[in-house]
């Protein structure tokens, strides 16, 4: 798209500061140009469905698109001058009808017919939201398949949890895998539920009665009291956006909605990216980000692989809910059209759309790419001994020792083998020391299998399948040696 | 419910600061002995589902429920001492357990098996949510109504539309209401979405794996390899509560979904709210609040009646969002279980749903006692004579003007009407200087009805209609009228 | 400034959605090619220190200010490449020694030397954050200036004062312009401080024990054990940056500042549009903005006259404390660099720069134009007729009543006065219901004067003085009257 | 203080959901009870005034102070009705002058002379926070000691620093204790200094022009035409609270800042916390929480010592700023007194102001008992061997290489060294390859120092005196053994 530029430009916003999203796909949808090019994409549905009441010459939505085409606006000026009636759309209706009269008088008397700013940018707005969050959706179903994929493949790989920052107990690394696979499920539903439905035209005339848009079509060979509704339906027919029942210029629900959902994307990918984080940490080391040339270089330490991608989704996580905060705020808009609450909504709007689908993108990378370490893994779950499986010891003395002393005898033996004490003797001193005659009890017996963290995963596997099988079929890609199996 | 509080306490918190919930259901509902008492059901339901499963023996449940009854545990001690474990639970089961064993030792051995304090909690919380989440929806039933009610009455009522704070187009009164109503019927479905998918039980054990409640099972006679998803599914049957995929300690899409919600209801009532306030202003006077013995009142203004109840519930719209964004954030918390994320979440939720369900009880009172004034509706529409249909005006001179010389030939008799002169003769003038010969033009034959913001109100009524019949029947009470000619 | 853009350029944003800073003085100086520029002039002036400090030879400063100059740098590709590092500066670095080669291939192995990518954002960031806010203090000056003068010339003018928005008792409109004057001192107060105690360099190396910088002066003449530091502090004075205690890679003191001040300003501005927002309601109509050619222009209405800069002011104040969050939040960044919360704080620091020197830029030329319609500000004293003091009445009736008794009949009094009984005769009728015979009191003789509002404005007149003489004697230009006096 | 409540109380919070605060100092300080007392306090301080300027009876301040004394109020009750006027103070005031009357009939009639509720809240909100505000400045000194004492002690510790998760280069460790003292300095400053301007007074009557104090001076003996501006400075100088320009019922500055540096506290705490939480992890124990009885303990697992006190902080640092937030957006308040902006200020800011003493409490509790685990810090500068000084080589190459290869040299010999290859070896290898003639190079010759990670800690060491003398000579307890070399 060639871009018509004001010579008095200085400068712009090209994602330099925020390159979670820059030069990926949202960056081109959601910028001044592609506004413009949603706000002619109005117009010329309004004057489309005007046509077919038979209220404007047939041609004048082509007309419209036609002088409203890429280049033909220049964002930076309507941008400026836009100040003066503290929204972007009132000048840019003169611009786009100067354009068509210049080709197309008759057609320019026609632009705009009914219409108010608030219908052309609200209208815009959401065509921008449902392609920048369909960009999301495809990126979240390829987030599932990578993540399934590594449940399934460690599904039964012991691995440590953590629990506020301690080694717990053990699971497996495909339960971690699960819980971010669960996560990313629960936003794909959520966003796939907002474009099921649709995102709604915005057709409310000056303030919500449409009374223009029916005095336009007097004369329309329309047997209806109320033709604006039908032609309220028509746009939005041209469109491919939703109907709603009554005009939202102050019924924020749409908004509403979409910065909940781009939230929502936030936290789910920001849950994956805090962990990737943790286990990225070179004491940890349990997975490494995909390589790439130049990727997660420093600009001072070349030893340093910095975990660049789950740092941009982290990015996007911090910011997300507190601009989404903005638009839940602006529900409460006084009026049948707002001073301020309306006017607040778009660059944080913009800017979430941005901010979700960068992640979404970065985090599709990251997931598809994360390298897990094996072998890291298995040397954590056994640096701390026993410990790991401190709570089985203790749930399988309290049949003898009460629960509280078995408790405590466990805490004894935990502290004495870290002092270099044999996980079988400490124990067997600290069942002296509870009372049992000589330390003997029926757990020593079976010590080995009690403290073996392969032996206490619990549910993590069949857990594992749960998460799997709700993320569907079409998100568990054939292994290399399972395609094999197959197509022999 | 009597209370038992330690001696030590020196005061607490029971909503002085907070009057739009003090007071009101949810305030019980929600408190600290509330809490405790949801814990207590939580280990009476794990129990008992322990006991279906032939794990613990029978009785241990109701012991349980009779040791931790009401008064039972004191919630100043609890929560002092809860600092020493960073939550309320390690101590909680701790003392919970010496109650049940002063009256059933035996019991005793069985409470909490193979639990974790993060099970309880987040339990109790979905169970008080439950709760609180239905005091909402009921009371944004009745504002249905009620709107619904309002919308209908006044349905054709032509009232001044306002945008941008000044006077734009006729609408009726009944188009304001109607948007009230269509964001009530929105809160109220997005409300009653999570009640029916129900918010989940927690039960997760120590990490995720449920490994220790498998190992409190062993021997038990279930034939399964995981009885321990079995005691999941019966633990949230007991409760009510919904059965997540896997366990939720670190995926918390409950909460996130719970903290979405509950701000959309904020930010619904909230625009109810500043609506009122601004149709309350002693110029515009429109409507006024519901009167009632010492409403109102100023402590030093005799003839003050303020609008405390929409000034209420806007409190709580500007409050609502902003904690719900701690919920939404907590979404990136690290590990397994996280270190500061989880906690984070208790208050702000119980401050949500205490700010949610006081604001809906709140406009409960206010939109069923809402008093409209038709004089003053009706002289705000004629304050400022014809320029409420000067954009009317401006469309139907367009044909002979072109769009911009028509408006600007409004905008010069709107601004001679305003400076006396009679509408005709304004637009008259303004014509001439426009360029038609004599100033005539067929908008001069019709200009009364031109004129008259009775004849300009567009779809106003139909969507009344609309936004009465999403509401429901039962939110279309009869009038008294209508009764009366049903009955009769 | 020429811009250079790579073809690949679809779009980007120049502030169509952001009305209120965009063409605003602070849009050129925080565009991505103003942080770019900035960050070549740290790299400038690191080198120049390490020349003052023999470590590189003369001239290399000046050959990076040289081949970085204006259009040299393209930021749509910095913005693309920087994703691989996670931030802008390693590519920047590496095309900045590039430019740098081809013109002095010695002064190339200089670029950037002992330093590290957060170094060179903090440091630009503090450059270009000194400038916005250097411009939010020039307005917040204008601004001071213009409501001291309206303060002064309606330091007497009768007007009604609104609470929970109920006319209240008399005011002044003077007091009410003292109100916003007091806030706007208080934003000038906070912005110069921060501008005055200087915003810092940053100068940490790779992890903030500067030991790189300190490698590359090895055998520079600096008889220091720690040349580095002394390094820090001649790049400080290049810039014209303060010199922190200790590097603030961590230490996130001066963004928190900002974010404070800066959300501080958004509020001081937001009090003064909302009260204007509220005051230029068609209903009250006390204040209207300054009129401009095309200024306020609705797309449909040709009668609206839109108060368009507070509605612009009303949406930086609704979105800067919002952003101002994500600044404050980042304080909380673990390590000795963090991994998202430094990264976070680039976009919304800049949008908070752009907010709160676009809102000041538009308050400004708000504050000295305003209309203030002496007419209505006194048919609005006037409307509710003596409800206005009854408050004083309440007071005056109170020795003999007592005050319960005498609000009581002062209510009564108020309700007659409402139906129409004339004032004299309300109160009469009021006193004798409340048990003095004959309703006669001390304060019928005194009635004209307790129901005057002009004698009930209270300290409003030397509050005026007072906000005034804070304001400072730059602050009140004289008036047109004054001036003739002066000068004759 | 014993505690009136009403039968029909159902329960109240007592921060069982709040560990981080419940039980500490602040939490009586801004109960209810608390609050009320405050109000008391500032009725008291209002009839002293107004005593000493002649207008009411000596001894009706003594009359209130007794009859609003501890208990004499119950909470729940005025909670509840406080409904009815949106807040607590108008049957605050009602109660309290029936309490007057039943011991003082006359002194009732003095009470709450002309004023208004908001002068009674915002008083005892100022009076309240002042108290608060000095717990957590005392806290913060308190922090400050320990922290100069770690940062003093660990001044050479060699330790590793680490960005973006990975380790980066050498530091100390007592430059990671200076990060978080510098953090805690700049934390007791902004504190300290909001204290010693002083919290402001509220005393502006019904709308701010102190009328109604005006009238009920009327006869006093007060030779001045405003003795009510007198009148507020006393009621100030009886609280000990500061006398602001003009009324703040609508100059929202105190609150503001208070929610700037309440919001800064959190964050600087919250980065200590961060940074233990991380130095805690398992893998890297670095550092242990101080030990006490029952601290740290799991409901599960045995083994468990979490980090509570840093995970509390933690749970300050993530609500804080975000209460704040709606602190700070209440400066957009419209009118003279708001509907909705002020009224949502109260909870948030006690919340606020309980978060931030909680968690310096908690703060302080850790900072003294912080444990440092020598053996490990050092085991982890040694962990990735060459790699921490990785770019001291790069540096030193440079010369010899040029930048970019040497960094390419750098980055070949650590994957090398990371595959086993002895680190000398390794370099060699990488400076043949990068063209050096037998892999030759001067820093062969001094490799051992350059590998050396306790010879590359550049200016850690001065920076770290440099934060302990900004800290305070209060700040440097002597150590034990200084002690001994003084004394002896």
């Amino acid at each position: 798209m060639a871009v018509r530029r004001s010579p008095t430009a200085a400068g712009t916003d090209s994602g330099l500061l925020s390159p979670v999203w820059a030069g990926t796909p949202v960056e081109a949808l959601t910028s001044d140009e592609a506004w413009l090019a949603a706000m002619v994409e109005f117009e010329a549905a309004l004057s489309a469905a005007q046509t077919r009441l038979g209220a404007v010459p047939a041609g004048t939505a082509d007309a419209i698109r036609a002088a409203g085409g890429a280049g033909a606006l220049d964002p930076v000026e309507l941008a400026r001058i836009g100040r003066e009636a503290a929204n972007p759309v009132v000048f840019f209706v003169k611009r786009l009808t100067e354009l068509v009269a210049a080709a197309d008088p008759d057609a320019a008397g026609h632009v705009h017919a009914g219409c108010t700013s608030q219908d052309v940018l609200d209208s815009a707005a959401m065509l921008i939201a449902t392609r920048a969050l369909t960009l999301v959706r495809d990126d979240l179903v390829r987030i599932r398949a990578a993540l399934a994929g590594l449940a399934r493949e460690h599904r039964s790989t012991p691995a440590v949890a953590r629990t506020l920052t301690q080694h717990a107990v053990p699971t497996t690394f495909g339960a971690k895998a699960a819980t971010w696979l669960t996560l990313v499920c629960d936003a794909h539903d959520r966003v796939d539920a907002v474009l099921r439905a649709g995102l709604p035209v915005s057709m409310g005339g000056a303030a919500g009665t449409l009374a223009a848009y029916h005095d336009h079509l007097t004369g329309a060979c329309v047997p209806d009291d109320h033709p604006e509704l039908l032609l309220a339906s028509l746009v939005a027919e041209e469109l491919g956006l939703a109907r709603p029942t009554v005009p939202w210029h102050a019924v924020r629900t749409p908004i509403a909605d979409l910065a909940a959902v781009l939230s929502f994307v936030g936290g789910a990918l920001g849950k994956f990216a805090a962990d990737v984080l943790v286990l990225s940490r070179t004491e940890i080391a349990e997975v490494t980000e995909p390589a790439a040339v130049g990727r997660g270089q420093s600009s001072a330490m070349p030893q340093k692989r910095n975990p660049v991608l789950s740092t941009l989704v982290a990015t996007a996580a911090r910011q997300l809910p507190v601009y989404a905060l903005v638009l839940g705020q602006s529900m409460v808009a006084e009026d049948e059209r707002s001073s301020g609450a309306w006017h607040a909504e778009w660059q944080p709007l913009r800017e979430c759309l941005r901010l979700a689908a960068g992640a979404s993108h970065t985090a599709a990378e990251l997931a598809e790419g994360l390298v897990v370490s094996a072998d890291r893994i298995r040397a954590n779950v056994t640096l701390t001994g026993s410990s790991l499986v401190a709570e089985r010891l203790s749930v399988a003395l309290a049949p003898e020792l009460g629960r509280q002393r078995a408790k405590e005898a466990v805490t004894r033996a935990v502290r004495d083998t870290e002092a270099g004490v044999p996980a079988a003797e400490a124990l067997r001193g600290a069942l002296r020391a509870a009372g049992l005659v000589d330390g003997r009890s029926a757990c020593l017996d079976s010590l080995d299998e009690l403290l073996d963290p392969e032996r206490y995963l619990g549910a993590a596997e069949p857990l594992v399948d749960r998460a799997v099988h709700r993320a569907g079929p079409a998100a568990v890609p054939l292994t290399p040696s399972e395609e094999l199996e197959t197509t022999s």
